[in-house]
């Protein structure tokens, strides 16, 4: 394994607790030889923080509501998968996209009815109530389905240990297992030795002031490589720039060879992406596909769609 | 105006828009001979993200969810103060409290209900119902009332554009405005013309790199001294080291003159605070006053009943 792979997981703060809860999610998801069921997919999303000081006052973000990860994760249930959620705490949620947190109160009506009893009467209000109500029972319908495991991370360091003991866990579903890691990873930190004790006085940085960031060891590879080398793994590449994009996306099937990428830009990201793969010919060049959102609701329809029929191809390679 | 202070606003890259809304909402504090009916309260809450890119990707935060600011205008509400609630997008809000976003899928119930026509039948669950009751009832009320204005902020170049436009609207109101300033706002920034446009590349930045920040101007004197002189100014000091707490809110005394700082350390901050100001006895030394939760639910009534009783203090002093 990457030397500097190690020594980020060496000096990391903090310790996973995803390993028991992603076992048993695991042995569910197969029948009682031991047989799997369905493929399990690996859906991370949100942004990553970055502390920059152990008794964390201030942190880097990456911009990420977290969209991209929820509706994908929902798209990949209705394909038939089940679902490791690993998502940035308070991000969005799968089956919730339309009922944004601050406009509960919006919804919601006090209606008193004495005649009913000790019942207290609280409605949505009728305008709201089909959208609500068809989220909470597709929710509800995943929850007692055992397909969805959602666990929760907020640092960088914890997000990390979390993908890396997923990995381990899925390793020996083979080719059954993939990973869609639509979160935003921060590209750098402060390792934590190097990392202040205190909030950062202003007082001490005059007129100017340095941060010293260190890159992010590369974790593709080892995930690739090492963690669980026979899962489908789908990276993802946002960019502001679209003269990069696509060189970029390349690059990550080259260096790491990852076997699709979600190449996006910030601005267009919720109309057309672009999928990077290796393709069928393999000549050498990656095969470029553009997915348009087009009449569906959500471009993650048709991208979940695309992504299903690589691995199902990758899957058929198998045999 | 503070030289610094001045270049700050002329550099920002947007424009606050929260004039026209708080220019009606004052009006509706008055009546028709425009004496004021109550007095206002602008309580800011959340963190400000600071933008690392033109085009965001990358930004720096404040830990903060804004429970401080939320429950602070719930009590400024009860106490009959009118208030401004400037707020981090997606942060606390009053009346929430109880009710985290990740949640509303757990407490609602679908209860189908053939006969009584076309409702979707969307209920709270029994258990979680009388708490979703009250918090809608009195977020409900409060908004019935006019007497809450929420105004949302992102980066901190929004939040000062908005509390300095807020500031000069509340000026005419004299000692019965109260500035009660609970947001966490970064000391640091990237000011806009030395921003890169798009999302900076983990290639540019071999093994390490370097951000350089710069101080954000002091704005608290600005405040106290142009923009609402009369208002009556409280300002929050949040720390992890106890040495430094009391004498850096003792600073902000005496080099900008806030009518009282709300101290606190990060991890006691829901148990204990200290609330410096002059005293009445003027002999030069600040005066702490210890605010403890003891038997209520929330620190932020003790606090605010505290603040309340000074402003008062203060606006016998104009008579």
């Amino acid at each position: 394994m990457d030397r500097d792979v190690e020594r980020f997981f060496e000096e990391c703060p903090t310790n996973s607790s995803a390993v028991a809860k992603v076992q048993s999610f695991i042995q569910r998801q197969q029948d009682g030889s031991g047989a799997l069921i369905r493929p399990i997919v690996c859906v991370t999303s949100g942004g990553t923080t970055v502390p920059l000081e152990r008794h964390c006052v201030r942190f880097i973000d990456n911009f990420s509501g977290g969209t991209r990860g929820a509706l994908s994760a929902e798209n990949f249930l209705e394909a038939g998968y089940a679902v490791i959620f690993l998502h940035r705490r308070h991000s969005i949620q799968p089956f919730t996209k339309g009922l944004p947190s601050g406009q509960i109160l919006d919804f919601m009506t006090s209606v008193l009815e004495p005649d009913e009893g000790p019942q207290h009467g609280m409605h949505v209000s009728e305008s709201a109530s089909e959208l609500v109500s068809n989220c909470v029972q597709r929710a509800q319908d995943a929850a007692a389905s055992g397909m969805l495991l959602r666990l929760p991370f907020e640092t960088l360091f914890q997000y990390l240990q979390s993908l890396r003991a997923i990995a381990q866990q899925l390793r020996p579903l083979g080719r059954h297992a993939a990973l869609y890691l639509a979160a935003a990873v921060s590209d750098f930190y402060i390792p934590w030795p190097q990392m202040v004790e205190h909030k950062i006085q202003s007082a001490e940085f005059g007129e100017g002031f340095h941060l010293e960031l260190q890159k992010v060891p590369k974790m593709l590879g080892s995930l690739r490589h090492v963690w669980a080398p026979e899962a489908f793994l789908v990276s993802f590449k946002l960019e502001t720039d679209e003269k990069l994009l696509i060189s970029k996306a390349q690059g990550s099937i080259s260096k790491y060879g990852v076997h699709s990428v979600v190449a996006n830009i910030l601005e267009t990201r919720k109309e057309i992406v672009y999928i990077v793969h290796p393709g069928a010919k393999n000549g050498g060049a990656a095969q470029v596909d553009e997915v348009l959102r087009g009449q569906e609701q959500f471009i993650e329809a048709p991208l979940v769609a695309k992504i299903v029929q690589l691995h199902k191809t990758y899957l058929g390679g198998e045999q």
